[in-house]
């Protein structure tokens, strides 16, 4: 159990940026020992839906994967963004593979249920195959997430990417150190949104519901911290909120936020 | 060297029929051993580029590979097509994983020379990772590649899936026997192109130099049986053209055209 893994999950901000994604892709590049990088989608997707005439429907702020919408997922997030990050990864030295939930069945799950919102082929994460996973890691292997699992009967599903980032966590940590880094376009958990230096450098769980009651933590942040507390509670060693552009910085301490167990 | 490993290549007329994907998919998943799939593209990368409104030049019957066009190959080849398979793979119980020439560093290759005629981002092989891919069939996985290499810089490149294939089989040739399959869209070469009947079961190089003086072979087919004769040549113990519909009978040598090196 001495060796830390880093797990660390970059969002569209990143991957829609080149120069940026190649910075992340240095820093990540140069993080010591066993590593794992699990992508989000990023604005390509959506452009291509338009250009292609597909209708994108949106409820409740998330997207509802139809037939011809799942089929972009596959094409721009495991195809696309996919394999730029391995060729990207693989010309600075590391043996990566890119991986959706359906290689090595890494990650299965069920399509969710379409009471009372169907939010179409959409999957919820019922395992991650931690031997395979393991293997890989054990070999040298770097591997890379799309957000997208499968559910064993031939279909790929659409998969929140923090979601794959805390499952894969959490498997790993039965057999590792796990390091877990969500990484955003913030410095951290900020209590002014707009202000980067009210940066909440630690945050544990009672804080964080103090903080929630006070409408301090909002919209898209409340589900990325219950993933990143679950991982935590399920013996994740660190986790660490902040900038991909910054990883190391992160690492080391001198920026983001990170969570702890109550006292 | 006793255990046989079938490297089995499936094209485009397979790709773009779902129900005849099925059925190949389920013999695929049926063979005995391990076994290596590599797919062609199909009519979805022209169908979408048509969409986006991307011109599509071709020069002596082949494609350039613009930039817009890697970029829809990556999406189609490496995304759709690649991740469909693998899922359908699963389902039917394989272990498989979905690859282009970055996953494991599997497949280098050097941009071809744009003189006289510059294909675009089009990959010649210069080697395959024969450890990697050792490594994936001693460990019972399935490789399922993509028509795409890589060229250790970061860009991801266009490669002919038979040249693929035939690479592929010469690699494991080194440490196993290797049963290579041409799929095609024909029960194999015939003297008549529109006339099944006229079959050619067994062919040695001296007679397709023959066939080819006389006009009998022409076109794609060219490419195909220059792969697979050089295939043969580099240790591949068998090689077979056939329909992928009917794989178990040509491996049973009930159909389809085996190749012998010269008497």
């Amino acid at each position: 159990m001495d060796q830390t893994v880093n797990v660390v999950k970059i969002g569209g901000n990143i991957i829609n940026d080149p120069q940026a994604l190649n910075t992340v892709l240095d820093h990540f590049a140069r993080l010591d020992g066993p590593k794992v990088l699990i992508h989000g989608g990023g604005k390509l997707a959506t452009d291509l839906a338009g250009k292609l005439g597909i209708p994108q429907t949106m409820v409740q702020g998330r997207r509802v994967t139809d037939q011809e919408t799942l089929r972009i997922a596959i094409m721009v997030y495991g195809g696309w963004i996919n394999k730029s990050i391995v060729a990207g990864l693989q010309a600075r030295g590391l043996s990566a593979v890119g991986v959706s939930g359906a290689d090595f069945d890494l990650i299965r799950a069920m399509k969710r249920n379409p009471v009372p919102v169907d939010y179409g082929f959409v999957g919820d994460i019922t395992g991650v195959n931690s031997k395979a996973l393991n293997t890989l890691i054990q070999t040298g292997t770097t591997p890379v997430f799309a957000p997208l699992s499968h559910d064993g009967k031939g279909s790929l599903l659409n998969t929140n990417a923090d979601t794959i980032a805390y499952e894969v966590a959490k498997a790993l940590a039965h057999a590792f150190q796990v390091r877990l880094l969500f990484t955003f376009e913030k410095e951290g958990v900020l209590l002014d949104v707009s202000d980067e230096s009210t940066l909440v450098k630690d945050l544990t769980p009672g804080r964080y519901a103090e903080l929630r009651a006070q409408g301090k933590i909002t919209d898209g942040m409340i589900p990325k911290l219950e993933n990143a507390f679950r991982a935590i509670e399920a013996g994740v060693s660190e986790v660490i909120l902040g900038k991909a552009e910054v990883l190391p910085r992160l690492i080391e301490r001198s920026t983001g936020t990170r969570l702890y167990r109550n006292a």
